[in-house]
């Protein structure tokens, strides 16, 4: 099949209702914002074997690659409207990676709430990548930022962390002693990441500062702490953790690296003064989402940005690199 | 270098002015419109060895890459305004390489009066991919579309037709006898294409429909005699070519068919009704941009949506792919 072939049947349907997205038929789209709201843009690009597996199912490759991009946008707190796809094929590709891909995707945009707009195609005989640009809406100025994280505040992550990390290393036969549901569940989280679309825009009023995980809780909390020029001390037992992964660090504490330095959970990690405390406990609990306070923020001290204390109080040794290489 | 690194020596200054880049410290953006305007958003993804050659200087690739993008803007009759990079760099590039690139990224925003406010970069063991999404305004409701030409409108084309696709060729080798200056000229239309950036936007109230030349004049005319129900007359006599493309078409006329097939020329095609005819030819006058009618819109025939007479008025044989195949 040609590449409009291709546009036409598995692409242009999930442009359905969008008026500014002409079908597909044109070279550009028009984003259609409700009046008076500023679009927020992330672009984010996803490579095989670098950010996913060669041997991931379309599906969740297409769910990551609208996921992590929707998950930049949750945390500016801005309402993911739509997303522009260039998706650059291997010569090699069969239609039906192409047909399932293009299924995955308009699952994950109907799970999402947003709209396929533009894009493009090519094929070449490099590694599938993939493009996507997707735009969001912020009342004017409203926009979340790194920046604004202040001493005294409490600082805050979504869901559980390290799981990604975890998965990975599972889907890689690291753990041979792992249950079948528990390696089920770590890989399904490095694999289909939940972007926080419904939280991030109620965190607005609400959070100071705010970022998603996806190179890892100390690289992303650094960067808040780097731009509001600010420290953090957290406490390890407060890391949210899912029973899977609670599992294999009882088996091996050392596995706390991953936790603090793995990235790929696309959870929120936001600040917020300790009047919020009662909001953020509604907001919780109407959205069924677990928040969990891990630490404050405290001026700069001059020693390392971040602490972490165990659950005796003595600061834990941080990993040597708290950026996350991708795999 | 990292990849933080050279987004913050190479790229991030190309942000520069614009508030809503974070100086590319952030995951996402945020596009300031002026208000009441919409964006117009496209995205364009070049391929090292398809879209161009991978012996084109670094200074090229930036401004073709740029270019077309903008060119899709100027075709919906937008203001270009800001854009987004997403590189795919081959392993083995040399830092050289992207200093130079970045180097021709900027000069050629600054001739377009865009800025870059956002993207990614990775590197992979396939070709050099270029993936720019770019961002311009329109008043509310005034994009030029493709599906509004009418029976009795004339059809225009700025510049001259046809220079890329033979520069591409003269690239190639092609043509023994041609001068080094003819060469020059066009395989510099070929790599650095002008996007009609100023013209498009005054094209708003004056055209009924628009496109940019990227497939090649009859395929991107078909485009709007598709979506637009219509047909079209036009009269090869009227097309405009540089002289370089006219000593070689002198030479052999089979090469008309590179110029109404070949693509990568970025003018703009439009339609406009004859009341306005006076005022296009003071946009020409006005803008220094040759603008030249080339035919007429008619209802459908039942007969191929073209039909081309040449100077003797007898119907030309169109070549059999209308639609311009990349290199």
């Amino acid at each position: 099949m040609g590449e409009f072939d291709i546009i036409a049947r598995y692409f242009a349907p999930l442009s359905l209702g969008e008026p500014g997205a002409f079908g597909l038929k044109n070279d550009a789209a028009i984003l259609n914002n409700a009046t008076g709201r500023q679009t927020v843009v992330t672009s984010d690009c996803l490579v095989a074997g670098v950010h996913f597996l060669d041997t991931d199912p379309p599906e969740s490759v297409a769910r990551k690659a609208l996921g992590v991009n929707l998950s930049d946008l949750a945390a500016m707190g801005a309402q993911s409207r739509t997303y522009t796809l260039a998706a650059v094929w291997p010569n090699s590709i069969d239609e039906s990676w192409i047909a399932a891909f293009a299924d995955g995707l308009g699952s994950a945009q109907n799970d999402w709430g947003v709209t396929l707009i533009g894009g493009d195609t090519v094929a070449t005989d490099g590694p599938l990548t993939l493009t996507i640009t997707a735009f969001g809406e912020v009342e004017q100025g409203t926009a979340l930022t790194r920046s604004g994280a202040q001493p005294g505040d409490d600082v805050y992550v979504s869901g559980t962390l390290g799981d990604a990390a975890l998965g990975l290393l599972v889907s890689k036969g690291e753990f041979g002693e792992i249950s079948k549901a528990d390696a089920d569940y770590l890989i399904d989280r490095y694999r289909r990441p939940q972007p926080r679309v419904t939280l991030g825009p109620e965190l607005q009023g609400i959070a100071t500062s705010a970022i998603d995980i996806s190179d890892g809780l100390l690289a992303d909390l650094g960067h808040i702490m780097y731009q509001s020029g600010t420290s953090a001390a957290l406490q390890e037992p407060l890391i949210p953790l899912s029973s899977p992964a609670r599992s294999l660090i009882n088996g091996s504490h050392m596995l706390i690296d991953v936790i603090l330095g793995g990235g790929d959970d696309y959870e929120l990690l936001f600040t917020a003064p300790p009047s919020s405390k009662a909001d953020i406990k509604n907001l919780s609990n109407s959205l069924s989402v677990a928040i969990s306070p891990i630490g404050t923020i405290d001026r700069i001290t001059g020693e390392s940005p971040i602490q972490i204390v165990d659950i005796k109080g003595n600061p834990l040794t941080l990993p040597p690199s708290s950026g996350y290489q991708h795999l």
